[in-house]
């Protein structure tokens, strides 16, 4: 039926899955072939071009995504009726910018060009060796070992890595103490519906991790909070706000903490912990950059243990977020109504991506990788910060670790959605400090990820803000 | 270090895998190597032997999940410490049988012989070639197309094909009226939480999807039921109870129920439609065994649209559990404000397991695989149903399909608990009714899954209760 010129060249080509996409793409936009028409299966085309089946295969579902193929069971792939070739609604056309878009669909624009707002590490930075060698050894293991439901608390060999891992901060744990989640977020949540009722009050940091601010929102639970000081969090106002309100928990980001890039400093550590001892509240410590950190860096988990503190981390940040693989480290009881919550509302996590983040671990030359994640981002926070400045942007802490700085931008507090906004329209993001911070409040502060506000483009629209071209726009 | 023995013969020495494992664990059971020491990498061990390192990677990992070594990032695997051989406590003793022990931690135990109560098809029904192939190809995804976090309906590829597949059961939806979700749990637990808030009202079956009145519980939701008919639901009774308590949804699971096996009539269905419509109550249809029931059964999507109905299934019963891949279908409105649910309380959903799930469904000869195990659970029926008959137990209903049976023990109500626990002593799990009954009603009546009720040992047990056995234990 095709007659696919490819060349094994990739100079000018592309990659074949590339080549492909684009010859079929050609015959199908000149209507050669009426919709329901069959293509060849991905073995005959695979056969008949000395091809893998994986690239024929790539490249078919890569014109499902374009809406120009259609897969049915038993029925292959064929040419869409153009009724199915409508765009996805989240294409990219300048949306308007408000929480729910932050929150939502900004994950669903892979085509704003700068990201300067964004949460994680960019795709080329990530182990692709690595996970891709993990995905074939995981896709020899036989059925009868991964085919089912995983274990309620994750796949073993993973919990006992974690657990060696955590031993190395000083935490005295077993594979036991350790819950697998699907990512921080989730591990989050199932603590707030497993300590929390509706009603009961917490305390959270201003500003703090905009995802928790929702998961507290949608459990009804009553948020009040603390400012976080660039060397963590002031005991005296944290004594003052835990006797007036009196929360059942606290949430701490203990390093590199998200979005302001500050980590406690170990009396700040200390003096949080003789609170949360003495008023008998629970203290849930977000860890997830304790590997991008410096060593040394205090641990609530590790100086407490976990009577008090229930500890919460994963590996978004080091391999890829794409394996939505985190954890809880907890003391035994709570770990077990954590599990059976866990199972309660969503069943166990998949061990198929389990399986995939140990072996990376264990075989993918993780902490040579993570170290070298560590260097560029050292070496990023250097050009942002120095490019902060330039620009005349205030910068709340200098981490040179980490992905976050928290930054005041040149504009009054309620013009920052806008801003935002006009940002976009020229293909940047940002992320609006209201956006981490408990209540309605606005906000001058923005996050930025320094491994993505590399763009010239960026930074002569933040430059156009100090000399007041956003007022005149 | 060792030298393995190994045999390429399969007859009597079990895969390589289980020989490096044996041979690796009886050096250890001698104690020759202390702890700590440092094992041959997986390569070096794959080189010196003639071995994939996927052999040696597997066997390494399984002598972790042993607690005979430890593995470290950076320092691969070693000789494990005495304290971390301890047995892992979800090692299965008899335990003693509750809700939470059913809820989760039956899920941890591999070793019991007879799984007569199990939720899931048995691990060698599952398609084994298609997920291996699926997961080879997703190892081939470069990282720029599978690196970060996916997009907040899923895979467009899956949802398009998903979209696709409900078309046959003339559902009018699109690729954008999908949402994937961590399984079929995750997917009524985002809809419970998006709908309806503490105090709420719902209605549910009696019996009906045990996790789904923990998810209900957890989310401080009245709930009131109405009994499950072998036709489905009485609509006068319907009638009577949404007239008295005013629900805001009601949780419906159209074909082949779990647990009671039983489908909604036509008139059963387009009855209840026409209540839900008139009061205004949202209906959300779990119709996860769809693709086990015969066709033409009624589908409350289908006929209603997606105005007040709102959509779950998922591929747990026909691809693996392992992958977690479910999916909602609802109205534009809902959906966008069931996937902000999701991004907020645990982010995108894994496109590894999505992109494998894809490629099973549209290359891995799907629907072939899927008429065999409905052939299969067809043959299971009828052998399950004449055991029933001659160990004297009465069935709600045949269904000969699906994976359920409804069956009525002869023993009292009160006694269920003490009855399942005394077949545990002996191996064999089975389910008690009360588990899937809203309030706290004990119950004569048990989920029974036609795949995994073969055994001799559980009709020999069964009818023991018949003769009163169990009486004078």
């Amino acid at each position: 039926m095709f007659s696919l010129k490819l060349s094994r060249s990739r100079k000018n080509e592309g990659t074949l899955v590339d080549q492909i996409v684009a010859s079929i793409e050609q015959e199908l936009r000149h209507g050669t072939f009426p919709a329901g028409t069959a293509l060849p299966s991905v073995r005959a085309l695979a056969k008949s071009h000395n091809l893998s089946t994986y690239t024929v295969s790539e490249a078919y579902q890569r014109l499902v995504s374009l809406g120009l193929l259609s897969a049915r069971a038993g029925a292959g792939y064929r040419v869409a009726t153009p009724a199915a070739k409508a765009p996805e609604p989240s294409a990219w056309s300048t949306p308007s910018l408000n929480k729910a878009w932050l929150l939502s669909d900004v994950f669903a624009v892979k085509t704003v060009p700068i990201k300067a707002g964004c949460g994680w590490i960019p795709n080329d930075w990530i182990n692709e060796t690595g996970v891709q060698h993990a995905l074939r050894v995981v896709s020899r293991v036989p059925a009868s070992r991964i085919g089912g439901y995983g274990h309620p608390y994750g796949l073993s060999t993973l919990r006992e890595y974690i657990a060696n891992s955590l031993r190395r901060y000083s935490m005295s744990v077993g594979s036991d103490d350790v819950l697998l989640t699907q990512g921080v977020t989730q591990a989050l949540d199932l603590i707030v519906r497993t300590l929390l009722k509706p009603g009961d009050t917490v305390l959270v940091e201003d500003p703090c991790y905009c995802n928790l601010l929702e998961i507290l929102k949608v459990a009804f639970v009553n948020v009040v909070s603390v400012p976080r000081t660039p060397d963590g969090i002031d005991s005296a106002q944290l004594e003052e706000i835990v006797k007036n309100h009196k929360p059942k928990a606290m949430f701490i980001n203990t390093v590199l903490q998200n979005p302001s890039g500050t980590s406690l400093s170990a009396s700040s550590a200390f003096r949080l912990l003789q609170i949360a001892d003495r008023e008998g509240i629970w203290v849930v410590e977000d860890d997830i950059s304790r590997e991008l950190a410096p060593v040394g860096a205090p641990c609530l988990a590790a100086m407490e243990g976990l009577q008090r503190v229930v500890y919460v981390s994963g590996f978004s940040k080091t391999i890829t977020p794409a394996m939505r693989v985190g954890y809880i480290a907890a003391g035994r009881e709570l770990l077990s109504r954590l599990a059976l919550t866990k199972m309660a509302v969503g069943l166990t996590s998949s061990e198929v991506t389990e399986r995939a983040v140990a072996n990376v671990l264990i075989e993918g030359h993780y902490d040579r990788h993570t170290a070298h994640i560590r260097e560029r981002l050292f070496n990023a926070h250097g050009r942002v910060t120095q490019s902060m400045r330039d620009a005349g942007v205030e910068v709340f802490h200098t981490p040179n670790a980490g992905l976050f700085l928290w930054a005041k931008l040149p504009i009054a507090p309620e013009d920052s959605i806008s801003v935002a906004n006009e940002a976009l329209r020229r293909g940047i993001w940002l992320a609006p400090g209201s956006y981490f911070r408990p209540g309605e409040h606005t906000s001058e502060w923005f996050r930025f990820n320094a491994a993505t506000s590399d763009a010239p483009e960026l930074w002569a629209f933040l430059r156009s803000l100090q000399e007041g071209a956003y007022r005149r726009l």
